[in-house]
């Protein structure tokens, strides 16, 4: 199992036109191989941001760095986007392989 | 669903040691109310350390705190732990709520 997660710092008072973006969006996924699953997450709420992660899993790292360079991909990207001041960093790719299970 | 996430910074060369500490130990979780899965992951690595995280899927942000509370909870954590020098900091719990699937 892969796990690539894309973590977000949130503006407080953005959160909700954020979650919209990923509710509104066809993120093509379920045609493109090796997918498994997504998950938009909220996370902990730090003093000046709140974390959101998306979380999608894999058959393996070679499925998602396919789906990375694939044209599900770009038209994923190419939607609308968040309401001026909802980033308050780039977001932060972690990939992860399961090691114990 | 909700995800609880302990991210671990562990020094180069303590991989081996730290992943085998998970593997032999018992986590009792699969008798645990509201469980769903369970996986050590193994992420980034950076300059002087490598980036693991246990993932915890559970039903529900109380079925979570509940295991915490439990004797389940205390038995886990009473086995063996990972050499000296295998972390680098204290690890990090993170909680998160899907809020788009």
């Amino acid at each position: 199992m892969f796990i690539a997660m894309n973590r977000f710092r949130i503006a407080k008072g953005f959160e909700e036109g954020f979650e919209d973006v990923w509710r509104k969006r066809d993120s093509y996924l379920s045609e493109v191989p090796g997918f498994e699953s997504f998950a938009l997450l909220k996370g902990p709420e730090r003093e000046d941001y709140v974390l959101y992660s998306s979380h999608t899993v894999w058959k393996s790292r070679e499925a998602f760095e396919a789906w990375t360079e694939s044209d599900h991909f770009r038209k994923a990207h190419a939607q609308a986007s968040a309401p001026k001041g909802t980033y308050l960093a780039h977001p932060e790719l972690e990939t992860f392989e399961a090691v114990v299970q």
